[in-house]
């Protein structure tokens, strides 16, 4: 398999879980600054634009969450054997797909949903204020116990990591958050974090 | 199984999901024109303010993506045998509610993402724009052919079908995209989506 990333986006919760999972993987950098992504190879790659874009066998897959259960058919210690529990599992990566991730995108690519300037400084101003909402429902709704979902490391703990580690510089005020914050500072102890944080991949 | 929905919302994905699984199921409408979704009763189901939710045997679940998946557990007919196959559909599930859902929202509820009426206004005025660029996406990438992945019918159906029928009423010229058309006009036909009609779910 051949991961394209760029560093520090949600694309480095499938080289976590690939580490998690033991699955042997390439990974290719995209340099955003320089717009790889949108060059004409990697569009053919991933029409998107967007990362991660996982190259396997049978073909091109897109989608954190769903890269991440396809992961989780390779290395299925990674998903909550129980249904409902498997669903509380892929409920947290949904919300953090459909809602954290679109607040924190409303900072950097308020151009996506809006053309004036006013507008895109508007929502940067709001991002804050979503962000912390973002946290604050996160701290209640689960476990981090220490994972997002009790004593097994799930698909979700990878992207958890990755997502709730932009809260700080988009203006949250982590301290507000402690079953959150000590989640992140025990992830980014594991072998599986310090692995891609050693190859450039995470600050 | 009990579904909270509101007519016409990405709710209504779910209770297709369920009449094409055969699985008995009671549903309670909320009136978002009451503000029902931010009664004290539902945010104590449901903290989010939002549908679906669905209350099981062993607790409530959120998040339509993962509901469908959980519905897959109890008809797995409904998802691919084939690993990347599954994945190719929830890659269509996660993009659904990552990206489509999210530049649908900009319509009416960017007070989410942004505070000014102008940035609002703006929002609202590039919603046919982002919604035509999500269809035209779809219609390159999936099948359609006749559903979502080809021959089976699968977990993204019921919300690709709910989803992209709000893109007419976003401004979205779909004589642009046959194959996304020919498919909601078949989706439409199918037992499962003229019963939830008929109990005035979707119009």
């Amino acid at each position: 398999m051949h991961l394209h990333y760029a560093p520090g986006t949600v694309a480095i919760s499938v080289a976590i879980a690939l580490e998690e999972a033991g699955l042997a993987h390439e990974a290719t950098a995209l340099d955003f600054s320089n717009g790889d992504q949108r060059s004409a190879d990697y569009l053919a790659l991933n029409p998107k634009g967007r990362v991660p874009a996982l190259i396997t066998d049978a073909g091109v897959l897109t989608e954190t969450g769903a890269i991440l259960d396809y992961i989780g058919t390779r290395a299925p210690e990674l998903v909550p054997a129980d249904p409902f529990h498997a669903a509380r599992m892929r409920e947290a990566m949904y919300y953090l797909a459909s809602t954290l991730h679109v607040a924190h995108a409303h900072k950097l690519r308020g151009a996506r949903w809006a053309d004036q300037p006013t507008s895109i400084a508007d929502m940067q101003a709001k991002v804050p204020e979503t962000m912390t909402a973002c946290c604050a429902y996160l701290e209640a709704r689960y476990e981090f116990a220490p994972f997002t979902l009790g004593q097994q490391l799930t698909l979700a703990d990878p992207y958890m990591f990755v997502a709730c580690g932009w809260a700080t510089g988009d203006g949250v005020d982590m301290a507000a958050f402690p079953k959150l914050s000590a989640f992140l500072t025990m992830m980014r102890d594991r072998d599986s974090v310090q692995a891609v944080i050693a190859k450039g991949m995470l600050a």
